[in-house]
């Protein structure tokens, strides 16, 4: 696209040569053929750098541009619009069962659901309207998908499983999975066995819920593990069985919470966090990256870090410590010298 | 199932409204419809607040309940009876090869064998009697699977994999990826290579063993990555090339082996733990939630825990510096005042 | 094979029986049929009690085994040459698209290209020369993907994707995953909404790149998450959407980096790492196992390790602490006693 047509979709004027561009990208990481865009004067330095083919920067900009320049009212509008008009287009689900699914008589799938190539769905499955299954994905016997949920490939929802309306399951997801669950010890031989617990229950994901990419959720020993509606969780994440997340919750990448634990509505697990199993976190605290959560959090304090979890306050001291030993040791080390001169002085 | 009906069959006694009930859950996540359990009187709180239609109790119970109760002599063990019940069906998977399967026709299938839909089996190939090979399997050439193992979609078994009997590998795991190996340096005209190493052994699975939803094996780089017999692997762990785990060992969520190392038997690897490369762990040993463990752990120790690992006692009196330093700092205070008071005294 | 048949094609000499051996295992790993192989005499003990049938030696070696010798120049190398024999056949993945391999009219397939069972390329792809495809892989609309580029089986590409020549994939990769974005707040009614950000850049894998089994890594929010020609990423990683990795870089099992940080060239980021968004970590740092950093490293330090990351000296004082105030309370007895004892004499 010229440049000269771009600024005209965005609104705004080109200054500067009518170059090609079909990208957008920050100032730092632009290339040749992008976008970018300005909207803070702090950033001279970034435009002045930039090897972006255009520039989206305010009317009172007047520091210059090494490149073409679109004139703007918000360039940070102006740039998703832009991203918007480069962007892959979105693919088109339509309506309708590839000839190679293969779903089973007895499912009942609603209006203009889509099922992609090669996607498997078993007995008693119920796909809610507007229902994007993608293609590879497979659902087993019993499970239930609401309406316009959007199912990209290759997840796989075990038997059972329970998903509402408006979720989004990325690429690898993994609902339903047995619970990590065993008995172990001696037989009266004095031979050790390891004996499996039988995970009977189910994975329910309330609506709105988005789960990243090959991320894994395990179905309840008994009764459910249970997603809240609107939880965001990021990929690689681990929730154990019999897990709560009431709902409004965002988990990031790599976190995991143990079994039977429950977290409460609008909390934050930062990524690479780790919740034991067993206890609870109140609503609305967040669990900051790499903390280790070894008991419930009641919500007196809103934000914890460190393993085992602490205040910003208490692990901020902490990464103190050892400036304060080595001045407690220059201390000693004075009050040494003054024990040493009043007792010579004696 | 009407709540006479269930009391019948756990053979105990309906006591109030025989209310319709059609899953489990713990006393507090249950919701109407539900049948709930308790057996210690210390609860007594949950199950006044429990919205379960129904609670499984002991006879000996005088506290009442808000719901209809069905007494029973272990309401444990009724609940997991309950539980079956209201267990989604596990799906059948019968004898036979699915028509869209592509099995090769080198490959032997023992008697009964389960060959799911989409599911590719490679040259050479050999699936042990009752082996359940679900929907969408990718196992490549040379693999061999023990009898009664029981392969959940979307697993892939990269060439030469050898796998005992009785094992249950859930969606998405994959093992024989190529272990991370490099050679690294500057040729002599001062350019920087990255050159692979071949990884030319497998990965060997001894009998019994579990492994979770999306865990990684890798490759050996020469002889074999073993996981003994009744290990149990939760989800997202990463075992890299040349690991051995001797056997009825636990590695739980997240948790991370590095290249080379030996777990002896009997060990437990808690969450998002971390094990250095070349290392041995002794039989026996547990490594806390997140410990890292940069040496070799020789038994001395049972339970080591933190960054670098090492024993509780040690970890808890590190958790408790800040309390000794802020002390220390008082007392070197105390002792100025008694220094500067006997100063002046002279 | 006969060691007899070994010896020869290794350019050695048997010494001892002429057993059958198949594989090659490591002196402490290695079992009956087992080759293994020592160069260095102080590995003495573990040649003395290996149980493989078979081990390579060097002509000077002069303390026996408890096996087959084979004598070889070079054990190390004669045992990668074994290894080379012993391992399973790379399978051949000659050129063709399997007939039910579903690939979209629109897209270009270049020369020699390998596309494996039940694999769907969408719309305007293009696949480069010599590049393999295996089964069951997802490749969504408008991707490119480099020539002799290696894809196993079960990896996804979401729309838009671009990887360049000669990069390797292995099972269960996840690239072009919306990034994790959301705006939240409250509504002028005071309910809480969250919603999602459009996700509508790509991502764009440099030449060389290889990634391990299960990593996922994001599409940008706009503009591209870039990593650099041969960087080498293991298995269970996660990079956040806008992250740059320059190049030749490594990110070991189950490290992250959270959105728009950008890694240096040669960078090496350990297992379990964990790295904050929007910061820079500069050329040739390493970041070690299991660090957190919260911010920009400069690169006057190489190496950091520890959470919040430090220089391995200041961890290894950390490490130090509780010795050091041990000492210190032991210190400030002795000075107590001598207080005393200065205020008694007087």
């Amino acid at each position: 696209m010229k440049a000269s047509e771009l600024a005209k979709i965005l609104g705004g004027t080109l200054e500067g040569d009518d170059v090609e561009v079909f990208a957008c990208g920050g100032l730092e990481e632009a290339r040749p053929g992008d976008v970018s865009f300005c909207k803070d004067p702090k950033h001279v330095r970034l435009v002045e750098s930039t090897k972006a083919s255009a520039v989206l920067l305010p009317p009172e900009w007047d520091k210059g541009a090494p490149c073409a320049v679109i004139r703007v009212a918000d360039p940070n509008r102006a740039c998703m619009a832009a991203a918007r008009l480069f962007a892959p287009p979105e693919p088109q689900r339509a309506p309708g069962v590839h000839p190679t699914a293969i779903v089973d008589p007895t499912a009942r799938l609603g209006e203009g659901v889509h099922v992609g190539a090669y996607t498997i769905i078993e007995k008693n499955c119920e796909i809610g309207d507007g229902a994007v299954i993608e293609a590879q994905v497979f659902i087993g016997e019993g499970c239930r998908v609401g309406a316009r949920t959007h199912i990209y490939p290759q997840v796989t929802l075990r038997e059972g499983t329970v998903v509402g309306a408006d979720c989004i399951f990325h690429c690898g997801v993994r609902l339903g999975g047995d619970g990590y669950g065993f008995n172990n010890g001696r037989r009266e031989d004095g031979s050790v066995y390891i004996e499996k617990i039988p995970q009977l229950g189910i994975v329910e994901i309330g609506d709105g819920v988005e789960i990243g990419s090959n991320t894994t959720i395990d179905r309840a020993r008994i009764g459910r593990t249970y997603i809240g509606p609107m939880t965001k969780i990021d990929n690689l994440v681990q929730i154990g069985h019999n897990v709560k997340v009431k709902g409004y919750s965002g988990l990031i990448a790599q976190s995991g919470v143990a079994g039977s634990t429950e977290i409460g509505y609008g909390c934050l697990i930062w990524a690479q966090a780790g919740i034991s199993g067993h206890i609870k976190i109140a609503d609305g605290v967040q669990v900051g990256p790499q903390a280790g959560v070894p008991q419930t959090l009641d919500g007196s304090v809103k934000y914890v870090i460190g393993t085992p979890a602490e205040t910003m306050k208490d692990f901020g001291g902490r990464v103190l410590l050892p400036k304060m030993v080595s001045k407690i040791k220059a201390e000693i080390k004075g009050i040494k010298e003054r024990l040493d001169s009043t007792q010579e002085a004696k």
